[in-house]
């Protein structure tokens, strides 16, 4: 993984000249990180021809002259499957892409005319060419990073702080087996493993029940990790502040000390090296929320996704006593956060959806912004699934959505109104919401390009500056 | 995955006391690593109760008192699943236990009480635990040693070398293609990545069809390297001689480059650290070979696999003038060939068995006699599987095997011959070889050990020095 001296120095001098930008996308599961680097990478490589990029100065002034994929760097890290990505959404009927798994990676060399600024101005007809690297990671990788600050003691101590009334019902099985452990025992290395199993089942349950704040992150994917004891521990519960120094002071062979070298190894090899090796090098972020799958799943998950972007957005936090600073030296640039599927909405409702996102994320973006990390927030659609009309209903203009649901069926709705501030208790018990889904349109009514709301405005402020 | 310089200290202090061993297991997928690995462990931890190990000493003379699991080192490797292998063995009907993929690793104390050794021995009260750090590993991976010793040009000329008929006709689907490949046109990644498919599945299709001598290696078993460049390359066919110097002054961007750059990515990313990290720590090492199954398979199989295994051999080979010495400085002082499933065959023919494994390795075991390193051939069963029965046969006394098939059917079976010398061609046109597989025996009819055969005797030379 480890990029060479004479690579580095190539990449410095790439940058430097701001030929080169190396742009993540990340999200929570399901917040649609595939659909819009598809998209991303489709309006890039479709500029002028089927692709409306028209909130994209480059691309109105006809200066965007299009996009290739090229040699990536690094040739450890998957390539983000494009390909397949297009197949999904060309197949009869269309599908939406299947969601990666860990880091993917793909370059871009994006022509375009500089703009002919003034007298020493270059010429119309010279191009130049912007180097563009996007990754693509779970956001759950970025949950782990608190994890950084705890050790195994105040780590189990937080634990046990979250877990919410449905989270315990779901993991009921593995505290019926932890709470009998004596911490003081012996490890039984297959004892140890078969409740860090019940303990990663009630993660995945969770997960499933659509809950996002959840660590370690990596039980959830281990890729070629399964079954390695760095995957293999659990939170205590019940640990009082008192018991600290005895259980520090117990044998290495006992349940404690397993488990807290564990921990230790998981924060050294597992949690750190993404953020060294990867996180580091970003140059600008976006950042995919799904406000609307959140609302639909009702207050306690709606809670907890504001936890867990505000445990996420911790990582772009520069501040000086931040403990990224002061390890990794990240230096991303910029940053936006967006909405996703706004098309699940109603038009009129797209102002809502960014007000509400920005109410969700009200103290991170304020942290942000003193730190001076310019942060944009706004909603769109990667790749547009419904149709906008304004119908007669009930006797006046209603506007409605026309789209094919995920069952095949094409049908109109009326989605209703999306919230502007975070909705209070007595909300969420008097109505709750149901944002239908939809596939994605199929290839003949969608033609050649990929229909989106605003990638040209998400692209304008995480690139259009590049390319003046 | 690197050890501490502390950690590295301690294993060198209790090396050097004799009381810290390294052994690996490995041979080709289903050659019985899992089953290997499960037996040695059940007979040590019921040494002196259920196991039967006449043939280890410290076992006879009552002085091997069991084992125990104790937590591994390297917290990033996988644990062996010992406990789902014997749950699959207790299941009703019994199974085989899943093959393990990729490495695993597990650590057992061995409690001993050491030989009585004259006037100033220990006092026959005195235990000593010796520490068994037992590794699984694929064959699959020595195979890849060779491609260290070639850049892409001649790895693509051996590769065309070895595909033989019946290969040929499994990779029919990739040759169509690359065939038509021009290296020096630019590299269309894409391309490159759905050519490198066809290549992998060639490689899965000769695999399934009995193929061994198959490479790269780790095309085979991807894990979290799915997807990545490094693993999309394929050897070009037709490169003569005469082109290499032009191949080679081609632009970065052509295909050539751009394959022969992934295949040294390969070369240093993924064959060097797996010797680095893994092979060159290890003390001892038992190769496991399907010798029958390799007979049941026909000759075109039967050669693959003997080509197969001399390559494998060559990670022991430690000469002077071998690469692996140069490069790794590994250190085996000890090494066990074994033909396992000699369940499958009657008791009269195991010597057999032994006779035509060293006339597979004839030229390997040369190698390694002449490099000093200490080598026993032997024949063994895991976990005997079959009862041997002489029956009247046809008016005879004939040995017979009774024993349960993997469909369920009680069976006696008359294994016939194994031949002592690799069959010639016309031996193949006048007899082929027709093994039966069978299931493990039932919980009630083994009752509580693990029947084998032999393991003692395996045990003995990989371990039984350090019970003395």
């Amino acid at each position: 993984m480890r990029q060479s001296l004479a690579r580095e120095f190539n990449n410095l001098i790439e940058r430097s000249r701001d030929r080169q930008l190396r742009l993540a996308v990340t999200g929570l599961s399901r917040a649609g990180k595939t659909a819009f680097l598809t998209s991303l990478v489709h309006q890039l490589r479709h500029a002028g021809v089927e692709a409306r990029l028209d909130l994209l100065p480059a691309a109105r002034e006809g200066r965007l002259l299009g996009a290739q994929r090229v040699a990536q760097q690094d040739l450890g890290v998957p390539r983000f499957p494009y390909d397949q990505a297009i197949a999904s959404l060309d197949q009869q009927p269309p599908h939406w892409p299947e969601p990666t798994r860990g880091i993917s990676e793909l370059r871009l060399h994006i022509r375009y005319r500089p703009e002919n600024n003034g007298l020493f101005g270059s010429l119309g007809s010279d191009t130049a060419t912007l180097t563009l690297d996007l990754f693509d990671y779970p956001g759950e990788w970025l949950l782990d990073l608190p994890l950084l600050e705890h050790d195994f003691f105040s780590w189990s101590q937080r634990q046990q702080a979250t877990l919410s009334p449905q989270r315990r019902e779901l993991a009921a099985d593995w505290l019926a087996t932890v709470e009998r452990l004596d911490p003081a025992a012996p490890a039984d290395e297959a004892e140890l493993a078969e409740i860090a199993g019940r303990y990663a089942d009630s993660l995945q349950a969770a997960r499933n029940a659509g809950f996002s704040d959840l660590q370690p992150g990596r039980f959830l994917l281990p890729g070629d990790l399964d079954g390695a004891p760095v995957l293999q521990f659990f939170p205590l519960p019940g640990l009082e502040d008192a018991d600290r120094q005895h259980l520090e002071s117990l044998p290495d062979e006992s349940i404690y000390r397993t488990l807290a070298k564990r921990f230790a190894y998981y924060q050294q090899h597992v949690v750190k090296p993404f953020y060294r090796e990867h996180f580091r090098r970003f140059d600008r972020q976006i950042v995919l929320v799904d406000v609307l799958g959140a609302l639909n799943a009702g207050p306690e998950r709606f809670e907890d996704l504001s936890r867990a972007l505000a445990t996420l957005m911790r990582s772009f936090d520069y501040g000086k006593r931040s403990l990224l600073s002061r390890l990794f030296s990240p230096r991303i640039d910029r940053l936006a956060i967006a909405a996703t599927k706004a098309d699940h909405v109603t038009p009129e409702q797209h102002t809502h959806l960014v007000t509400l996102l920005e109410a969700l994320l009200a103290e991170p973006i304020k942290d942000l912004r003193f730190a001076d990390v310019p942060v944009k927030a706004l909603s769109l659609a990667s790749i547009r699934a419904t149709q906008a009309h304004e119908v007669e209903h009930q006797g006046k203009r209603t506007p409605a959505l026309r789209g094919v649901t995920l069952d095949g069926e094409e049908t109109l709705v009326f989605p209703g109104e999306v919230p502007t501030r975070l909705p209070r208790p007595d909300f969420w018990a008097r109505q709750g919401f149901a944002f239908t889904a939809f596939r994605p349109l199929s290839r003949e009514t969608r033609g050649g390009g990929l229909p989106h709301i605003r990638m040209d405005a998400a692209l304008d402020w995480l690139i259009g500056d590049k390319l003046q």
